[in-house]
């Protein structure tokens, strides 16, 4: 079991703040980490549309979601952490009549199909394994990811449109745009409720292309989160991704975001200012520069992991979220 | 969820019985979902030969202990049955590439290599899944059935020696004998304690010799039954089984418990004593004769299922049991 008298140092008020956490991949499950020990009451909204691996087999085979991210943030909330995560991660070797699956994947394709659907699964699971909080996907319709990616061919930039996340990630060039197919997919009704209910909601941390920007896609989900009372902010990775966010600067990062949901006030963006680190002298650090301070209340600290500095620390960032709602909150009376 | 008011119905005193039940198969479950009304101190102690279907593939493929049997008795202690089981018992089609595989045999096969061992992966399941109770092998070596089955060929009778227990059930013959292979495997210590520590030991139901009688050939078993204070019980099946204990009378059943244990004093024997459902003539009843009468202390009632008549029902079963404690504690006072 994990230490828990962290959870104490934080005031009870903050116990009941309702937070929805929207993006996937690690970032998510890195500030979902933190935010456990703030909050007793988180949302995480995660996008389905991994197509590699297990998820992506079992997502060919049983035509169920692609249930990896879910999987990741499961564990993440939880109260045994390690073990949990040890379990639902568990990969069978694919030597074995089990052919390479991961348990937790095996798990929700299972609960799945026993309750008939997707979310309901993964709200059983969840009550199986007594997690504090939510996960549910942005859309439970089946869908694809379709980039326009730039490319260096014979030394030439030309643009191309690439199906699927395994093959955008995979091509290794400039994303310029990305879309979900079909286009027309309707948001999750679980996750409309959770961002109209929220008193705080964060965009991110998580792959910005392929991880954050494919929720806000889908149909429903801009409207909700205009409709929502709750702040928003933008979380901003620490450092930049190949092929998606090569040197892209915190206001590149929150400009994509704002260009799919035009719409939406974003309140505040949460950035890490932290780039001294000796031992990190080639990680590409997303930087704070003029731009961003003019056009947006920034929350600049440090807020990276000493141990993996190209990553969020799960506490300091979780930490940083709750104090930029915080002084939103302030300012507003 | 289950219907639990029937707790209330048994007396607090009950409740603290340490009931140790050994056995296998599906009657052994079925005993087990009724005491979990009755007492909050279960351990079934099961046999783990089985060689076939899903379980028989994980043994040869992942050299885990054969997870069926431990599986069953899981989903009939917990407080939810019908869920669990579900959840458990759930298969994944063969066309699939997770191959036929049922979830729970996965669970336990992935939460063995976990916790470096079958039986802390049992534990930990029990825990994840909130289950009241102990499921736990009689040993934790690998072992297989090899029995002595008399066959008809060609209109003569002869006596083949059959190995694993698919092939020994499937001979469909009558077994004359039946060890387990290696022969001088140790019992489980968790088994052993149980069995020191109990009130009440109830021998059976299930297959007599490929589910009760394997457990009572493990080393140290014996031993531990004859040095535990607790009743032990022979609970009769209700039904004869074709190639197992065609014609077997009660007395039958019993002595083939006996001759496998002969130091243990066999303090009574529940047998099933309802015989007349119109709808079920073409059933072969366990029959009661007067030779079980006057060599042992025989409990018998109606413990029939009324859909199911050739099974036992759960509630009737075990009430039967804990009847025939409280009757065998009174005389000896």
């Amino acid at each position: 079991m994990e230490d828990h008298n962290q959870f104490d140092k934080y005031p009870k008020m903050d116990h009941d703040t309702k937070i929805v956490v929207i993006g996937g991949g690690h970032g998510l499950s890195t500030i979902l980490r933190g935010l456990k020990r703030i909050s007793e009451n988180i949302t995480a909204v995660v996008t389905v549309s991994d197509d590699g691996g297990s998820s992506g087999a079992l997502r060919r085979d049983l035509g169920v979601l692609p249930p990896g991210d879910i999987r990741n943030c499961l564990a993440a909330l939880s109260d045994d952490e390690e073990f949990l995560s040890q379990v639902l991660q568990y990969r069978f070797s694919s030597e074995t009549s089990v052919g390479g699956h991961n348990l937790g994947n095996l798990l929700l394709t299972a609960l799945a199909n026993i309750t008939g659907s997707f979310e309901l699964g993964i709200q059983e699971l969840t009550r199986i394994l007594a997690i504090h909080g939510k996960v549910t996907p942005s859309t439970l319709e089946d869908v694809n990811l379709v980039a326009d990616v730039e490319i260096e061919n014979n030394g030439k930039k030309e643009c191309i449109r690439v199906f699927g996340e395994s093959n955008i990630t995979e091509k290794n060039g400039t994303i310029c745009n990305l879309e979900i197919e079909p286009k027309n997919v309707i948001a999750n009704p679980e996750a409309i409720k959770a961002i109209l209910a929220a008193d705080l909601i964060a965009l991110g941390p998580g792959s910005l292309y392929t991880s954050v920007l494919p929720n806000l896609r889908v149909n429903g989900i801009a409207q909700a989160l205009k409709a929502s009372h709750g702040k928003i902010i933008y979380v901003c990775n620490v450092s930049t991704q190949p092929g998606e966010t090569t040197n892209f600067t915190c206001y590149d990062h929150v400009k994509v975001i704002h260009n799919a949901i035009p719409d939406v006030v974003i309140d505040g963006v949460v950035c890490n200012n932290y780039h001294e680190a000796a031992e990190s002298k080639n990680i590409s650090w997303v930087k704070i520069e003029e731009s961003i301070l003019r056009e947006y209340r920034v929350f600049q600290d440090d807020l990276i992991d000493k141990a993996y500095p190209w990553r969020h620390d799960s506490n300091k960032v979780a930490e940083a979220l709750l104090k930029a709602y915080k002084e939103l909150g302030s300012t507003e009376n």
